[in-house]
């Protein structure tokens, strides 16, 4: 049963995982506006600046999660495997770790979770298929069966102890599109921010699920059912579209990468475990 | 069955009941592009100006109605009970007042109203529902419950005697939003304005569901369904955010009021009957 | 926000308004295995039988109903007008009526009502429409409008004081179906009696909409949303067509009773009020 | 089965059907980014400038088509009945007419062919009816019986032999509205280039269904299920809004013609067969 | 616009196309308590009894079709070609022959047909897909293609004219199931001839569409949306299994003839034109 | 990229995982219409009985699967934990488990799995929401998480590798109901015999989601989607209603465990790691 055992503090705290990753490079040095202190933790220390501070964490051992979250505040948790890997290493850093950061914050007190989950936890579905929170899950790899889970995980803490989690499922966030399918998944560095920001702002969050992408005019996710939220991405991939064009080849059709919309990871090969 | 004995007239002529109301004032003298004449209602005399004329009206009185609407034209009926009361008063003003405007319809000829709904017909659903025209009722107070009885009227008369009605779900109407939850709700003058044009010009209106509010970022209501109408709201609630928030406490996320739709309806005290 | 601030108790006392009417006198007698006393309540006293006792009410009289309800048990609430009649006598049996009903329980802290809703409530769908729970409202006549704010009325003390209702949209409740649109929404008396138990048994009931009628061939609504009751009529009117179809004239499919579900009320003069 | 044997090669040619009629008219001399060459089809011969070229062709012919699609190449189909006809000149032009150009394209190896569908397909739908591409049919005339086949003759050959097409269901693409439906059914000029581009670049088509109209205020159709085109039309009926109210009386909203979405359609005369 | 000019006859008469036909055979002299005069068309003469009456009629010659349908009464529309065949067959037919069939029945003024539609209309979806009336056409060859005409052209005639149809998709008549396919699609001569008399007695018909096949254990096909027809299959292809498991091979779950509703029609070869 | 390397084979050799497991005892002995040959496996050998024989097997060891399945033939995995447990027993037997058997089946050319997954997987949605195979997930449990983790892994074998699997949602398959839910949620043991039955029979089988209960009254699970698969269990939970009621007391319609469809699973404590 969903029980709110207590209000909502304002936003002295803002943890980070995965500090020294992709995303968490994009965003260091830009949330000073969200909140009085922000912590950025990897599993080695990373470079800080104004309100930052870095702490060291392996999200697999959870008396470091939850020396991590011991202050409370907003959890981004960007940490984790991001890529296909063997199962080994996704076991470790995404069913375990994510086990850890969620009963981490039941722990300490955490209350908001925004959850990076991806858009291969549906990447078996047609391109020509308009998905929305509700469509059902086709993931094309371990890693994204392991997001799956990930949002298996925060719906439970928010069902049953109030745990608040945005799910977005990010597509490409990067500083520019570089192949033809990120035309339609581009997520801009800047609609990751204020992405962060309505995370952090509205009153009150639940535990939806969202697609990151920007305005693109090629789309294949629909976010209407949480437009309460407040999200409204302002880029577009389109501006970059001469240029990828001219980089790229044109796809073929019958390219199963073309037809579904996980891309490379759908043709991938599987990774086994590590030992094979 | 729906039976359409006569052609729709021009508009010569528009009356307004509760013209003394806040939406009243509102929209006031910014309607002569409408109608040759404009016809200002309520229990007392209203100041008029340019093609306006007063005439007084106490919706619970029959024969004042159909005095009222003895010379057709097209209704906007904003009169009536606007905010939670005891049951009595909203006896009087919406449950005997609206029979008595469609009675007085059917009776007089007038072929055309628009119905001031209400955002209170749907308030007990939470805020991360999306809504739209087809979900069901779930009243939020006794003057919500009065709306869902009015929609109910205007189907009828509609689908019995062919009176047209857009059925406006008024989310928040003032000059700019003054709490949290109206930058979700607001809906400017302006676009109210739009709003009555379109009904008065749309050759085809039917009986629609619209909810009424601006283009705003945070959104709980998706109007695709009567995008025939061709309204679409122009202004935003987001550019008030940082002089409400500023103005107002960070609310709790545990409370009804921000769980619900509705708002403050939700917890407000139940008024009960005038004897109590 | 919906409460329950207390535990439901065993039924030691079961109230039935209207029990005079046509469906009170056909679950008379009946109820026995289902509650320690029956109140069987009308605005004259009725005959009693078993662990039935009589007690007059007008339930235009708040203080009479909250008389009638004072010592608590589950309400069916089959009181108040049950055909199209001018505005006056629906405005005092309904919606003065259903008010007193639902107001008196909230004060007399009665938890559970069967409210007899009405297929009038949909009567303007089509016959081709299979129709569920949450279909739109098309009222064909005032009463049916009554009917439509009295589930408003139903919902808005659920989901703001806890109270179950079941909203049972009756079809045709009568020994046999005597033409041939009741061979459609035929509710055999049995079939009321087992969805009267199930009302009663049910641990957790909530605000559900169902359709009653009889396991007929030819149906026009779909109850499977709510199968988790465990109502599962046994009758059906099939066993009657040689009959029916033998006593009435073909209709006209071009007859708007039989393009339309609601049947002769949609075709019904209309009743205005009482004063014409 | 859908099967793709070969990769889709670049655009070295793109064949116009019906190059003399409206929308040929409207796009010759327009497409030379998309093609290095353009063949210009029609009963007689159309004039030509830049890379195009012009080859007549019956399209009841067989043999005709075949030669016409013999050098590959995508295909606009605009060609055949374009309004409604006796039986016998939409028999000829549009149920042999499409057979054979799909037939031929089968034979010749065309991948990929823009087949120009019509509202009219949907036109017994009510305007208050928001339609999606997979909303029932409801032809509105012999001619848009021919497009329901067309769309279906589509599907077959994408569905057993890989060839994509765009199913693009025209709503009144002219320079300007002309009159207050097209204020809802208009496509610029401008936005059906675009779409064409959309149509020869996205890697993927398949076999989608999109309503052909531009960013209109009023409209009646969604296209959101294929927003992986990135089709997003730019001009809008609005700016000419005034002009055409002028020109037009208002019409009644008793006309059938105004009920339904097909317009004139819905109410023009039935032409029957040739002989009568 | 739908139009009913006239009330609706007794079956004092009923046609049937393509009596020498398979289901023809089955049930000609199984009808006599329907009509008072049913007559028997078919190229040929065909032997009759009871109350039958032999007429030959082409589908294909207009005068032919007006001239059997000159006594009005209802139509069981069997004739035409009823498997894959090349183009000029269905051409013939389907095309030409259906077309003539609603132009006859509009101008003798019969106002009810059965159309004999197929599962083939939708033989690509695949067979785990449950479809229902609304579902998207998916023909699997042009014997498909031309009953997805056939159905537009009876919507066509119904919002127009008036004139009701059952479009009933039938699975797979015959005495029994042969295949293992056919424990889905069965249909059995009986659950046919209470579909005929339902099509027959139900006072609005309407223009739906009904999947032909029996209560079977294993099913593709939600008929639920016609339940207001009260056609309840009572026969079960499951009595057959064992007989039929046994005389048949186990099929690959690879074979798109398994994959696929439309069985061996989407691997079946395509005729294409007669000169080929 | 589903692919379908091979044929399936008939069924020589059946592997069921969880042998000494309550199900595993339930169906011992009641398989040998089914397969030549049946492999029982679990942690320690189980007593065997016609053409059964025993292989002990650790799921959380990859080798050890790979060797239960070397043989090939379908596999009924009942195997892993079946109800709540701290992370570490999760993560061994479910987390590690399931993987391990999906990457054997890879491995070893296994075609079609049975995964028993559980209602537990949808416990957080309340009783009065008619749940069907596309709802979204709302685990009750680390258990149920592990379950919805397992069916994207089957999600993706099925996808990337051609697998096929059942992916049934098992209710409360016990000898007979025991509490007052168990009305709702019973699966008989004779109703799990004829799913297997099914699972192995029907020759497309997919990756369908099925909730495994019998025809109770009382039903909260539609699986109408999945009436391809032939699967119409017969018993129902009615017949013990009266021991069932007599036994237990009447539950408060306030009890998170009567609210939501998991139950106590609901409100259990949770178990969170070991060294807690």
């Amino acid at each position: 049963m969903a029980i709110f055992p207590t209000d909502r503090p304002r936003r002295s705290r803002l943890v980070i995982t995965g500090a020294a990753g992709g995303i968490g490079k994009m965003i260091r040095g830009k949330l000073d506006h969200i909140a009085d202190e922000i912590v950025l933790s990897d599993l080695t220390d990373v470079s800080c600046s104004g309100n930052e501070r870095s702490q060291t964490c392996d999200l697999a051992d959870l008396d470091a999660v939850r020396a991590l979250l011991k202050g409370g505040g907003d959890v981004l948790h960007f940490g984790g495997q991001s890529t296909e890997a063997p199962f080994e290493r996704i076991l470790n850093a995404n069913l375990i770790g994510s086990y850890n950061l969620y009963e981490a914050a039941r722990l300490e007190g955490v209350r908001r979770v925004l959850f990076a989950s991806s858009n291969h936890v549906i990447g078996f579905h047609p391109r020509e298929t308009l998905l929305d929170a509700d469509s059902p899950m086709r993931p094309d790899s371990l890693y994204g069966v392991s997001k799956v889970y990930g949002e298996g995980l925060a719906h439970l803490y928010h069902d049953k102890f109030g745990i608040e989690s945005l799910l977005l499922r990010i597509g490409s966030c990067f500083k520019e599109p570089s192949d033809r399918r990120q035309l339609a998944t581009w997520m801009s560095p800047q609609d990751m921010i204020h992405a962060i920001e309505r995370f952090v702002m509205v009153p009150r969050l639940g535990c939806p699920v969202v697609y990151g992408r920007s305005n693109n005019s090629e789309n294949w996710w629909d976010n209407s059912k949480t437009d309460y939220l407040g999200w409204n991405p302002q880029d577009t991939a389109e501006v970059f579209r001469g240029k990828v064009e001219a980089a790229t080849e044109v796809p073929s059709p019958l390219d199963p990468a073309v037809k579904y919309q996980g891309g490379a990871f759908v043709t991938a090969d599987h990774p086994g475990t590590k030992e094979e």
